[in-house]
Formats: structure tokens, C-alpha cells, sequence
């Protein structure tokens, strides 16, 4: 059976406190086909498996991680995850039994090209079969039976811990109720391919790496150091660089090093170079960056499609605005081949700086962490607060939110029971949070703004975390009964694209909007020459109103008709009295909710 | 005097058929007070040289580059700057006497670390002292001196070259006309340095560096060929990367090499880095690179403006959008330093995927090349077509050419002769040229539109490519006599900010607006209850108009009574007829024309 190999001695850090050993005996057959004769695997765990076995959370680690995500008691080493993970943290060890495992190819703990081959009786090294990320789901999904876990209630990673959740729920999609899929695609760009590469090349042409065969010798430091140093700029973004770096460009830290210090970021890069080889496996990093160059969903929306059709889980995908590793608009792929197959899948892109290495930080995982919570807790969850406005702000007739509150009156009139609702432009998820309050169970909202969007999903509603026109794009024909645009139709500059777009993913839009016509306005407009103002939503002056469209009932009833578009159904309120009006609605009316359907 | 090391052959290429070699037994101090017994400067010479002495144009090549900058007959092997340097192109070997020399620290016949040391008797290595930018401009100094022209035409160059086009504004300020700066910046980001302290870490860690003196061994191949995959992938752009190895990611071409081709841009590379270790030598890899990182002309605005406070010359700044080493956003700190400083400067940011190396390539270079031409011209130089519209055109009162043209007319009626004048949204440069031909002497326009700028520039008109609100924020208080805003008011998102911006920078603004108010607009409005629409400049719909404002004289009027500017003048015509109204220009007025002062 493998064991570690003795002469790895050097390259393996501090042994790992609280890890588990788990042998299996039995062979392994990689994806490729090439087999190991048994399996070792390192694992850590936090919390109590539930009677009903259904209450276990896989954390999957990146690269350079390990089986040790988060303390075990306070005087532990932190976990690499400790934010996330732990008693009364979004991952909650009081309620979740947490499992990590040390990946296949990994160097710490769990079989690995430093580990014996029984075969030849010297470690793997370079002879170590090439692992896919397949091939480390496969072998958690080996440890997940033998913990007795049935279906585990979320897969959640970052990095290539994200490309393991996506494996796992399309592999493994009745073992996995959940998967949190944190600053990954699905592919690697060929940018940062290219980087591993010349990264990977670094080690090999090192001539302490021997081949491979490295063990009891020095082993390939340099190169290890310079292909780190290398994926480390990758990790981080250039503005962070910018902050940590400019201010003191030739001031270099005093660190010893073989490496140039010339310039400040040389020896912060030399110094994250020098560490790493006093903790990583040279073999093992060739291994587990090929497997995050290899791993590929597709390039092609429809094979992205057909790579994610077997999964079933709830998703959440979370991606970081400075990433330019696995960038936001890579994660955004993913998410809209599972929108078009109508996958339950809510999406944020949280503003930060910090580049890749983002989905390892307190600040921009504050609001992940958040909504990691509500998919765990499930779409029943209601624990977030809702911040809904007290009576006496929605009071004033000429407040926002009384123009709001009037508006989902209005739209819950037209919107029959139980039917399935796409709001786009949903804000903090109001109106989502009335609906499933109502009953509606097939839900979904597109909002903008980034706060919006972590409030919304932090209530357990499903939202994408989108503008409208890309948000609806990947939505299929005729999926929703209703799709609902509330008082949004004045932002949009593509006004009629919107519109079909409404009406052909549902099978009728209920669209409320200002009436720029009403008698105050055009009276004004008429009598004084000036553009027009008013109260509520009319409060914005000429100069400087976010409003890019100033519709009025009549223009929005031609364009209707222009586009082929039916109106099934209008309500007309004049907002300062709460008045529904029936009689010449384009002057009198200064609210309009209108049902269309193509 | 120090002269090739005999033992370079192996680095060194196929030998410059048409270079010449200047020896200079003067010795030579550097910026950093280390001394070279002599110089010898390998140079390239196009075309002929005035008796005058004031057609000489200097061209400046990047870190890899030499000085083959273009073919001298056409037999010869192609040069790396053929597509701007010949007879008949941008920089036109006809008309200019053309010169190139190898930097200083090179390896194509210039000295640097692969020269015999007289000192040592054998190469100097890596004991050549570390060069700067200053001082490859002050070896071409001597060397501009030597051919005895006065004063150069133009310094012209991209990337490492452009900073030297920097370099010689700066410290040679009488002795330079004009600096074209492409894909440059004040300063290299930590992000790019960063790559660059990789890449010599793998050269130095390799053992066949031996501390520099490899000459006459194998030299660091590996190590210099993974430096240039890595410099390689910065001059590339995600963009083009995808476009290039995507569709064939597994598929690496056949290629026969040490390095890692399991990947289709792993191949590649490989192939990059093979070849370069055949024509360049690893120590000046170092010496050029290290300069690039250590040129510095400050971080903050106050820094950079005291590094160019010395030029005098006329500026074009040309960066491309996909450039991720020395992005347009850098460029513009520089071009917003200049204009800080009412120095002459155009600037241009073209768009292109092909990332920092788009300043080698055909296409983005296309407008490059027009510009350049322009700027060696000079400001008096008209040769490139107007684009007027002929009366045909202008004769419809309809027509956006006919408003312009009345608008112009009205325009140079409330602008004083000669006086300097700020066209903000200056298009195509129409109206600044009619200025310039009237004996208008200080001009300069801000535009937008890519295709505008470079047709402005190569009018040879000083343009900034910018949006107005980023594009005046640099121009120095009262620093024109006049700014005009002609019929841009309606697409400005913070019409306030930016009449404030044009009251600070000039003594008067003339602003020239559509008046939404006039009396077609407002009976539609009251009598039919739909958003008002004309023609010409009225013939919008409501959902789609690019317009984001909807001024009309009444509202602008108290916009500038709000923010305390006065209004000295004012022309108000109605354009149907072409007269001009004088009672309640409000109602009865579609174009208004306003002079307006702090």
C-alpha cells in the first residue's frame, strides 16, 4: 500500500494537527485510465454528522491548500478558511458537519507523486499519473461514502476548490443539494494557461528537479520559487499591486534571499517564493496546476450546456470584480448555461481589488459568506432581515417608497397566484420575499446593483447579479408565466430590446412605469418652457436625472404596438391621491402598470 | 577601446548588412557616475539629411529590438518598423533623414555587457553597469552630435523606445521638436515589474548564468527562454490569446523543444522562447529589462509634471486599449502632465486587441502612422482632406451638416479674432480648422470618438482623445480665452460639473444647445401627450435617443444663475428658417448659442 514517501522530509510542513488518515485498499482507476493501487487520503472535519446523514458541507481547497480549512479549538493554527468556517460562521460547525480532504496529487496527506510507488519502490515523482479535477471528486466522493455521508448538503470552493463543486454536481448530482462555486470558470483562459506553463517550465528546467526523481536531493527550489512568484502576480490584480507596491517601488523589505530585491515587489515575491518551497511538493505542483489547465466544461455555450445538464443542486456562484484569473465574466458563462436550462442559480460579482486571492479575504467575503449561509439554509430560510420600509416613510404620497408599495399593489392585481415571476431589476428582493410569502414557487430576480443582489440572495431568494439586457439573454423562450419590470423601464437605455425580451421569456410582462405626461407635466413643460418636475419619482432635475427614458403611456402603447406587442391589461394611478383613473390615463395618470404579451 | 567579444557568436545573429559603427575613444559617464572607457554605437541611417540639418528623425526600438528599424532596399530583410518607415509612409524616407541606433546595454553591435571590458580583458557580463533610460539617450546624443544635426525633427518610438522619445524631451529639450510616445508610460506598474523580476530570477537561477560570465559556454538558454514566454505573454492581450490558441487549446503545433507543449499556447511559447535565445544575449536581457523598470518619472501628478516641465516640443501620445504593460490610463497621466502645463500635445487611444504589441502590427497602427505623419509635419501642415460636407448636403435645413453649419456661423460670431480656444466634443476638427485657417494661433480640441481624433491629429490639429469630464479636469485654470461646447451639452451626463470645468478654464465659454422647449416640442408634448421629437437634431424617438439631456434655453439659463455663471451673449436662431429670433427665444428658437463667464 502507498505511504509517504521518508525522504520527503523537507518538503513537508508542519504535520497537520487535527488530520484524519483514511487508507483504502482498493485500487483507483483515473479518468485517463491509469491506475493507483490504493488511496490515502488526509482529511479534516468540524461539527456533528446529523442522524440523517444530511447535513454535511465538503469544503474543497485551492492549490496550494490542504485539509485544514479552520481551527479545530482556539489555540489551533488558523485555517485557510477560518472566516467562513466555524462555530456561528456563515459554514456553521454548530449546525453543519464540515469536511475538508487533502486533494489527489496533493502534498499533504492524501496519495500524491511524493507518496512510494509499491511498484518501483521509489516516490512517484514525475511517473505520478496526471490528475483531473475529476479524479479528485472521484476520490472525495470515495471518502464521502466511507464517512457514510448520503447526499451532502453543499460542495463549497474557491479557486480550484470551485472547479471541484462544479465537478462534483455534475458527476455526483443526487450526492450534492448544493454547490458554492467561488471565483472559478469553465476554463482557463489561454492567458492563464500560458502562465502555469512558463511556470511549470520554470520547474522542470531546473536541474535539481532530476527529472522528477528529486526526492533526498535538494529538488528544483528555484524553479518551484520562480513558478510561484509567477502565479502569485496571477493571484493578485494590478490596482492591489499598485496600493501594496508604488509608494515604496525601491524600497525592498530586508529579506535574505538567492533571489533579485531590487525593487519592493521583487522581494515581497521573493520572500512568497522562498516560503512556498519550505511547503510544497515541486511534483505536486506540476500536478495540480495541469489539473486546473486540463479541467475544461467547454468553450462553446452549448457545450458549457451540455457539461452542466446532469446537475441538479442549487448554485451559487460568486465572483470577485479584480480577478482576472477566473474573472467575473468567465463565472458569468457558467451561469448562463444553467439559467438556460432553468437550473436554480443565483450569481454575484462583489467589487474588489484584491484580484483572485479575493475569495481568501475577510472584506470581499463578507457578503460571500452571507450568501453561502442562505444556500446552505436552503430556499425555506427566511433568517435575513427584510428592509422593508415602516409605515410612516411609506405615508407620504410623494415618497419613494409609497410610489413602491403602490406599484406592487398594483402588480399583484395583475399577477395571478402561484404563477412562476422573473422580476428584473428586483432591488433588495421586496417584492420576490411578497411573492414567495404568496405561494410562488418558481421565482427569480435580475438586479444591478451589488448590495441589492447579496441582500436578496442572503434571504434565500434566487437572483443573477446582472444588467438587464445580458441577465435575460440566456433565459430560454417562454419560461417564466410572468416577467415583471417595476418602475425600471425609465433606466433602460435599450428600451424596445428589453421589451421583446420580456415577452419572449415569459408569457406575459407586467411592466409599471412614470408617466412623463401627465397634466402637471406637460402644463409645466407648456406654461414655463421648462423641463418638467415634480414629486416622487418626477423629483430629478433636467441636468442631472439618472432617468435615461422619459416614457409616456401613449409612447409606450405605440411602441407596444410597433413591436407586435399586445396590452392585455393596464392600471392607472394618479399616486397623489391612491386613485386608479379610467379616463384619459396619458394625462391623468402619472403611475401605469401595464400586462403585455407578444 | 572596448570592442565584441569574440566569444559572442553563438548570440549573436545573422550580422546587420546596412549598419555602420561609430566608435567614440571619449570615455563615457552614466547617469549613476560609473564610467565606460569608450562607445561604439551600431546605427541605421534612411534617407538624407537636409542642409539645414532639420529633417532628422530619430527612431528608438523596444527591448528586443535593434537597429534594422526598415528595409534599405527591397531585397533587404524586412526591419521591425517597415510598416511606418519607408518611402512614402508615415515617417517617409523621402522627406525625412531617418536614424536608428542599438541602445546602449544591447547586443546588436552597441556596446553593452557582451563587450571585452579593457579593464578585465574578458566580457564584462553581469559587472556592465547598470544603464537607464537617460543614459541610452545620452549615448544617442552623442551620437545625433556626431552626424552633426542640431536639432532632431522628431524622436519617435514605442514601448522601451517611447520612453526613450520621453527621455530626450526632457533632457534635451532644445535639441527636439516633436516626440511621438507609443504604448510608454512615466512609469512601469508593480504589476510589470514584477513579471520583469521573474523572468531575470529564472535567468539568473540558471546555473549556466554562472554569475554572468557564460561567454564561451552554453549561457543560461533555459533560463532566458522562459524570461521572454513570460515577457511574451504581457505583450499579448487575453483577448488575442483567446483568439489565437482557444479553438485549438489541446492541439500544440509540432514543435520540436525542451519546454512543456502539451497546450496549444504552451507550444507557442516554447517556439518564442527557443527562438529568442538564438539572436539575444541573457545579460542584456537583464541590463534593457532592468532599465525599462527603473525609468521613472514620478507617481504623483506633482512628480510627473516636474519630470516634464523641462520639454518644450510638440506631443502626440498614442497608447492602445488592450495594452495591459503600459495602459492608455498610464499614457493619460502623462498627456494630463503635459496639458497641466499648456504644453502642445495630442494624444490618442486606439482601440486593438492585440495588447502591448499592437505598435508593431499593421492594422492598430493604420491611424498610429497618420498621426505621426501629421506630427512631423507639423501644425502647418494641411495636407490631410477635409472631411466638410459639400453644399448639397448642408443645403436641407433638416440636416445635422446644415445645424452645424449654422451653428459655426453663430459660434465664430460671438468669438473674438485670434483669441486661443478650447473645442470641447470637437469632432472631426471642422470647427477648429476654420479657426486655425481665421489666424486662431493656441487651439486644442477634446474628443471622444476614436475615428474623430485621428482625423483631427492628422489634420495636424492638438487633440485629446477623452471624455469632456476626465479631458478638461487637467487644463489649468483661465488658460483660453474661450471654450466651446457646440452641440454636445445634450450628451453630457454632468452638465453641471462640466459648465463649471468651462468657466474655470477659460475666460468665456460659448455653449450651443438644442432648446427642447421651442414651441413645436411643447404643443406635441401638451396636445398629444407623446415625448416631443423634430428633425435634424430632434429626430430621435423616445426610447432610443443617444441624448441624455434635454435642455431648453430657460432651464439653462437658471442652471447657470444657480451656479453663479453669467451669461454675457446669447444668439437664438430658428433653424427651419435660418433667422434668428429676438422675442422669447424659449418658444419660438431651436438652436441657442450662449457666451457664458465666471
Amino acid at each position: 500500500m502507498s505511504q509517504h514517501s521518508s525522504s520527503d522530509d523537507a518538503r513537508t510542513a508542519r504535520p497537520l494537527r487535527y488530520a484524519k488518515e483514511w487508507h483504502s485498499p482498493d485500487s483507483f482507476t483515473l479518468v485517463n485510465g491509469s491506475q493507483l493501487p490504493g488511496l490515502t487520503v488526509s482529511y479534516e472535519t468540524w461539527g456533528t454528522l446529523n442522524e440523517a446523514g444530511t447535513n454535511a458541507v465538503l469544503v474543497c481547497h485551492a492549490l496550494s491548500g490542504d485539509s485544514h480549512a479552520a481551527r479545530h479549538q482556539p489555540d489551533d493554527d488558523p485555517g485557510w478558511w477560518d472566516l467562513l468556517i466555524g462555530p456561528g460562521r456563515p459554514i456553521d460547525t454548530e449546525r453543519y458537519f464540515v469536511v475538508c480532504s487533502n486533494v489527489l496529487g496533493g502534498c499533504r496527506g492524501t496519495t500524491g507523486p511524493n507518496f512510494v510507488d509499491p511498484a518501483t519502490h521509489r516516490p512517484y515523482g514525475a511517473d505520478f499519473p496526471v490528475v483531473t479535477v475529476e479524479d479528485m471528486v472521484d476520490v472525495q466522493r470515495r471518502l464521502i461514502d466511507h464517512l457514510e455521508i448520503g447526499c451532502l448538503a453543499a460542495v463549497v470552493g474557491g479557486s480550484l476548490g470551485g472547479l471541484q463543486a462544479l465537478s462534483w454536481a455534475t458527476r455526483y448530482p443526487d450526492r450534492i443539494a448544493a454547490a458554492a462555486v467561488i471565483a472559478a470558470s469553465a476554463r482557463l483562459s489561454s492567458q492563464g494557461i500560458a502562465f502555469d506553463v512558463v511556470g511549470r517550465n520554470a520547474i522542470r528546467h531546473d536541474p535539481e528537479f532530476a527529472d522528477g526523481q528529486y526526492y533526498g536531493g535538494a529538488g528544483p527550489e528555484a524553479g518551484l520559487a520562480i513558478a510561484r512568484m509567477l502565479a502569485h502576480i496571477t493571484y493578485l490584480s494590478d490596482e492591489s499591486m499598485r496600493t501594496k507596491f508604488d509608494p515604496t517601488r525601491l524600497q525592498p523589505r530586508e529579506i535574505e534571499s538567492g533571489f533579485e530585491s531590487l525593487f519592493s515587489v521583487g522581494s515581497y515575491l521573493a520572500y512568497q517564493g522562498d516560503r512556498f518551497v519550505e511547503r510544497f511538493d515541486a511534483n505536486s505542483y506540476i500536478t495540480l496546476s495541469s489539473a486546473m489547465d486540463l479541467f475544461d466544461l467547454g468553450e462553446s455555450e452549448e457545450e458549457i450546456r451540455a457539461s452542466l445538464a446532469p446537475a441538479s443542486c442549487r448554485w451559487l456562484f460568486v465572483s470577485f470584480s479584480s480577478d482576472w484569473l477566473y474573472p467575473p465574466l468567465a463565472s458569468r458563462r457558467l451561469v448562463d448555461a444553467l439559467v438556460a436550462q432553468s437550473k436554480r442559480v443565483s450569481s454575484c460579482e462583489i467589487e474588489s481589488a484584491a484580484g483572485h486571492d479575493s475569495f481568501l479575504l475577510e472584506e470581499p467575503m463578507v457578503g460571500g459568506g452571507r450568501m453561502v449561509a442562505a444556500l446552505l439554509a436552503g430556499p425555506g430560510d427566511r433568517t435575513a432581515p427584510l428592509r422593508v420600509p415602516d409605515e410612516s416613510q411609506v405615508g407620504e404620497p410623494t415618497s419613494i417608497f409609497f410610489a413602491h408599495r403602490l406599484d406592487y399593489e398594483m402588480i399583484l392585481r395583475l399577477l395571478p397566484e402561484r404563477t412562476s415571476v422573473l422580476d428584473l431589476g428586483c432591488g433588495n428582493g421586496e417584492l420576490l420575499a411578497i411573492l414567495r410569502d404568496r405561494g410562488h414557487e418558481k421565482l427569480l430576480g435580475v438586479e444591478w446593483d451589488e448590495e441589492e443582489v447579496v441582500e436578496s440572495i442572503a434571504r434565500g431568494l434566487p437572483v443573477l447579479h446582472a444588467d438587464l439586457g445580458q441577465g435575460i439573454a440566456a433565459i430560454p423562450d417562454g419560461s417564466f408565466e410572468v416577467a415583471v419590470l417595476s418602475q425600471t423601464l425609465q433606466s433602460i437605455v435599450d428600451v424596445a430590446g428589453v421589451l421583446d425580451e420580456i415577452v419572449r421569456v415569459a408569457d406575459r410582462g407586467i411592466v409599471s412605469f412614470p408617466n412623463f405626461a401627465h397634466a402637471p407635466m406637460r402644463e409645466m413643460f407648456a406654461r414655463e418652457g421648462r423641463l418638467p418636475k415634480g414629486e416622487g419619482l418626477y423629483a430629478y432635475e433636467w441636468h442631472d436625472t439618472p432617468n435615461r427614458r422619459f416614457p409616456s403611456i401613449l409612447d409606450f402603447q405605440e411602441l407596444c404596438a410597433k413591436r407586435g406587442i399586445r396590452i392585455l391589461d393596464a392600471i392607472y394611478v394618479d399616486s397623489a391621491t391612491g386613485r386608479e383613473v379610467t379616463a384619459d390615463p396619458n394625462l391623468e395618470a402619472d403611475i401605469a402598470v401595464v400586462a403585455i404579451q407578444r
